[in-house]
């Protein structure tokens, strides 16, 4: 029996079984590597089914909470403590890549083959949780599950249950459909943990370039997204003067222009148009009406204020320079607040990437994407792991991240949750 | 009995037909009085076997085309001479109004009425015509019909039979499905016309504004689709840092604003983005894909090129400006040449006018909506006659043209026709 602290993950294994359960539920159509397991879809219902096989083979007793949130746990000594986590979510964008959230659980999986291999008693339970709908890319809202345990998201279970994918399918009858709307009450107050770790792909390009190996995440940046509605006169394309157009479309471009021109001077952060729709399907018909939203991403939620009030502030000159009749109108539809790690772990992560890899391999960072841990930070003490992204890719099927990497990953969870399990049965913490 | 030179069509009855029909097949929902009275749909289909029997029981005989169209002919003395014809559609756009295209028809059938009602023998044949799929707004492809008919169209018959629709139906089971797949071969040079006269609502503001009643059209200008396709980078919102961004939605949204200023700029005509779609339907996704397509008009059809060079020049300077990756590249869609009418008919509307309102209420003006004219000019002698629409707007449910206004469109048809017939009866023409 192998010593916690020189326990190997298997690399082999780990990246085997993220290969071939993804060329197995999700997968594009060949010679693509993408995925697109939208939550809650048969893709999405077979590998959870698979895993959690995996995880009853381990020794885990299996939880599925109401809103889907899969909690295998591990026992350990003290099982009136609560589980050391290490969640992430095995769904996808419709076109996304093979690593974005399903490396950390499967990396997560393969440290709970590598403690039932070498027979490891753990002081506190360990869990592995498989996050439902981190994407938002089927039922709207990125991270909704996580938010609905932690209570602190803005829209609580029922109005997720009540949210509608394209088919107009409730999430709640999906939920029934696969058989994960499970009993176990999505609160964190009741169903706990002692903290969560999260491996993750960087989705950027910082580490690449920076040429480390290893990103110690201290924190996650602030969001806000805006819904504008661009409002002017339809009409005939043909019969209507250029003067006197109040053409939607038209403004509507000027005001996304502006917003990359306002982020870009500035320099508070991102902001991004990715989804735009017109009110016209008629290629004869001035559009009356341009919908878009806006993502805004800063590093405080001060600053995302800051951007958004100078975006807003571009518009209103925009609209009074053209005065053509044209208007838009704002709706907050979505956010997440700036979120600090806990220091406890980020040292665990800290000191396991130091054990693996030179120094000079490794950063601090912050998460310019969301996570499920942004929203566990607000209720249990939460850090995340991340490897490099080749090219910085993302959301798209040439997400790439090198089977070194996945496996250093994998190891470093391995060895946070043991540091901080270490600790706990000290009592230091 | 009357004589022609006073026959007097009943203003009531064609506008009472109007309302009633448009009520009856295609309206929108209370109080709206919009149409969405899609070609070949369930709503069109009532209306036409309506318009058939109405058209047979004032003695017409019936012809379909391979393509849907329906040559509603009653007899003349000389029956070895063709038809002339009053055409336009009956089909409208998915949230149109009750005139655009329906007008035409009603007041066609009005003057098969009238010329019934009183027992005139006139010396051709007279036609009513319903065009099929004047729209382009279910199987794209505006005025396919006619085109097909004209033989000058660039989309023969088995391409348009090919065509489809939302929902992947294909336009020939449509024409099937409905029963108007009919056997007359769709060929002006097998079922041709004397001539072509199109009663239609403006759908500008140019006779309102200039304070009269009718528009005399001489010509179509010339019009020219060109569908452009913007390519980017795709990645993630939060982790793609602002400078090395290559936004396509960004990029598309300065060549649209581009559209417009360079068409104000140059004066040349009018030019519109009215289509636009992202590839990604993900807000938290930069755009590597966007797709719009503009529609250029002009007097002339030089002037139709010039602007799309100037635009194409304007898109180039913006891409080489930028330097950040994103790319466009453009595709000719469709085009509708610059269509020049016949003297023979404007006279034919000119007198007719001049017998119904004073010369201060008429003013010759070009069409600057594509016509089901515009086809059949190519091939047989065509004018139109325009009546104002309230406020320009058309392509609307609020498209709205006056009582009076379309029963003085209708007298001034059956004068034209009438006109025109006694002109061939003369061996003039």
């Amino acid at each position: 029996m192998a010593t916690s602290s020189s326990l190997r993950i298997n690399a082999d294994r780990l990246n085997k079984t993220l290969q071939s359960t993804c060329t197995q539920w999700g997968a594009l159509s060949e010679p693509s590597t993408g995925m697109c397991r939208l939550t809650l879809s048969q893709e999405d219902k077979e590998v959870r089914d698979w895993l959690v096989q995996e995880c009853k083979s381990l020794g885990c007793g299996i939880k599925v909470d109401q809103i889907g949130n899969i909690f295998a746990v591990r026992p350990g000594v003290a099982n009136d403590r609560k589980p050391i986590a290490m969640g992430s979510h095995l769904d996808t964008q419709p076109a996304g890549g093979r690593y974005d959230g399903i490396l950390g659980v499967q990396a997560a999986l393969e440290v709970l083959r590598t403690l039932h291999d070498n027979n490891i008693q753990t002081h506190c339970p360990i869990a592995l949780i498989d996050w439902t709908n981190e994407e938002g890319a089927r039922f709207p809202g990125a991270m909704m599950a996580s938010g609905v345990w932690s209570t602190k998201s803005s829209t609580p279970l029922e109005a997720c249950w009540d949210t509608l994918d394209k088919e107009g399918m409730r999430m709640k009858q999906a939920l029934e459909e696969i058989g994960y709307l499970g009993d176990t009450k999505c609160d964190h107050r009741e169903n706990g943990l002692e903290c969560h770790f999260e491996l993750h792909i960087e989705q950027g390009p910082i580490l690449e370039r920076e040429g480390k190996s290893v990103g110690v995440v201290t924190s996650v940046q602030g969001m806000k997204w805006f819904a504008i509605r661009v409002t002017g006169v339809e009409g005939h394309s043909g019969t209507t003067p250029m003067p006197g157009r109040s053409d939607a479309l038209v403004m509507a471009s000027r005001l996304i222009a502006a917003v990359r021109d306002t982020a870009l001077k500035t320099g508070l952060g991102v902001a991004t148009v990715g989804v735009i729709r017109s009110d016209t399907y008629s290629q004869a018909t001035i559009p009356a009406g341009i919908d878009f939203i806006i993502d805004i991403r800063c590093s405080t939620d001060e600053m995302v204020d800051q951007l958004a009030t100078a975006i807003f502030k571009a518009f209103d000159a925009i609209i009074a320079e053209e005065k053509n009749g044209t208007s838009y109108s704002t709706q907050r539809t979505w956010g997440l607040p700036e979120s600090i790690f806990h220091p406890r772990c980020i040292d665990a992560v800290r000191a396991s990437a130091l054990k693996a890899v030179g120094k000079d391999q490794i950063m601090d960072m912050k998460s310019r994407a969301g996570h499920d841990s942004a929203w566990t930070s607000r209720v249990c003490p939460t850090s995340m792991i991340f490897v490099p992204s080749k090219d910085g890719i993302s959301h798209n099927p040439h997400e790439y991240t090198s089977p070194e990497h996945c496996a250093l990953g994998a190891q470093i969870l391995l060895d946070s949750v043991l540091y901080y399990d270490e600790r706990v049965k000290n009592g230091e913490y």
